[in-house]
């Protein structure tokens, strides 16, 4: 039977939600004070799953001190301490929201981990507000 | 691909578990001292999750302070700070084990939320029991 | 130099806040939700605070067993799954606010620790509402 | 015996860190990442712990219904999804490290509480880094 | 539709990784400092989950007590206080990663809990690491 | 007015605790499973408190970099994933208790600090068991 690993990382950055394609009125009646121009910000957690079968001779699914690094350069690195919206180049035309953040964080690691692990990402914005991705 | 999002509430509430139709001695027996006739309580941690597709416009699944009204509206409103046996009619007839009052959430919340989403609801009765539904 | 150690436990209590010399308007003016004459409860976390110097022979400043063996004694085993108003005698006519019971906490242990200890006591009624005392 | 009560409150906010009179090399040489011209930001957690005597007709130091709403109209109000540097007044020169945030806040409070109470504010900026103003 | 019920328990223990087969560059290679001969340790944090139907009289999936009795029978009091590879059994040729050791958990409760409920392991090493069984 | 500081740290180790000039039968009495010959171990929480005023210039305490940095060189590098009685010289002769580890760890920072700081040290060894040193 398979088996899930866990990887928990965090990182602090600055956002602001809205749709430049809205008036300022739509923009504040949707995303409301995450919609301040001047920009907000959170300490973001981060846990990434990986599935796979556990290596006979190492009893590893994967090594832990290898997906630290792997979460390290290819997302906390470009993410912590940035301001989402104007530093980090997936964020130019998306907006930072949670959702899309986690979608962002999934798609940047997929591309480096074996087709033979599933991924699953969950992002926590606040400990009351969290989502993940996929499904 | 389906995104989850999750939002945490919270409510403090007095329950006592006991079967009507035992004698003293059997819901003793099976219930122990959360039998107490003059109650006791908890502080409830309720996480709850909603599957969708993030909507193109806003990069929400759900609006977060929408489905925390909701929550609030249909569930902590009638929960907090409340005897569940004596002061929420739900459970007039039903033992509030928390098995029941995640089900009874799930079923409060179920008819307020579009059914393109996929609900499931998390009760915390303390740190160190809780329970998921549906499975 | 004195050093302190600390032991956490925990309770699950009803309660209802309510000064019995008052008319229900006052009571409901002061105490709000938490005057519902059919009760509420939390889920309660203790710490409790011995200073003193360690033992030579041990290392220990207290035996951690022994102070949770004496705080189940005579603290949690008379709170835990109970109504504070109803099964607690120092409830009778002292109104179980956190400090309240916090003074009663430290009342209940002080005697029976040695005076060369001070003593110190941590009650969290909610993870967002806790006291202290002595301050 | 004097006894301590203890709110604790969060709020959302971006920041950056640095000294207007220091050369931009200077600036990164103290300060690192927290320095980015772009902001970052951080989901604050801030304990705010009143120190006084138990009123004898309701058992509370102070109410924390009272206490929540007063830290709500003085501090949080203004500080919760903004940008500390360009939103709020009191930084708007003073660098807001999480030392000076504690200090303002104590500043902000004190006026709006009681003399008789002694108040101590905690800020942790995150779950690894935190003050307390006084010591 | 099934519930699931969730019960966490805790349990210290000391241990080290490493492959017998393997030289000591290959060991420390790969398990880095986890292969200090002289041991290390953990604080694990296990969370067992069952899924079935309520039971009508009870409005219970499991009782929690004695999910919490057999936990201890069968895992903690094996485990707690131990260290893994010389005084547990199941890891005299076992590496006892966190993989192994939640498989081993899980094949321990199997045979003990009726196969109408289905068994999931969750076990935390720390905070940041930790695992799922099956996935 | 002076402000404190804390950073949180971790390392997780082995030990056992005992006193070498006693019976194994006193040990056992006194020091229980934790007596266990072949060890056990935690994951220790430490947060260290400088205690300081504010640098006019940077708006600090104590740079927390500088302080993390402190702690990994003088503490946990030397206790992270060993054997805090076979590895550590500190504990040759000294019971590894939650006590003498914490004043052990304010020995080694200690010197290392300007003595212009107040500096405590809290040890948690689980989260229900925790000293602070000095009181």
């Amino acid at each position: 039977m398979k088996i899930s690993v866990f990887r928990k990382e965090h990182f602090n950055a600055a956002h602001r939600l809205y749709n430049p394609q809205w008036s300022d009125e739509r923009n504040d009646e949707v995303f409301g004070k995450c919609n301040n121009p001047n920009w907000h910000g959170h300490n973001y957690e981060l846990v990434v799953k990986l599935t796979g079968i556990p290596d006979a001779d190492t009893g590893y699914v994967y090594d832990m001190k290898k997906l630290s690094t792997l979460i390290k350069r290819h997302v906390t690195d470009k993410f912590d301490h940035r301001n989402l919206n104007l530093d980090v180049d997936e964020f130019k035309d998306l907006n930072p929201t949670a959702e899309n953040i986690a979608i962002t964080i999934y798609d940047l690691l997929r591309p480096n981990i074996d087709e033979a692990y599933e991924l699953k990402v969950t992002l926590y914005e606040t400990e009351r507000n969290f989502v993940e991705y996929p499904a």
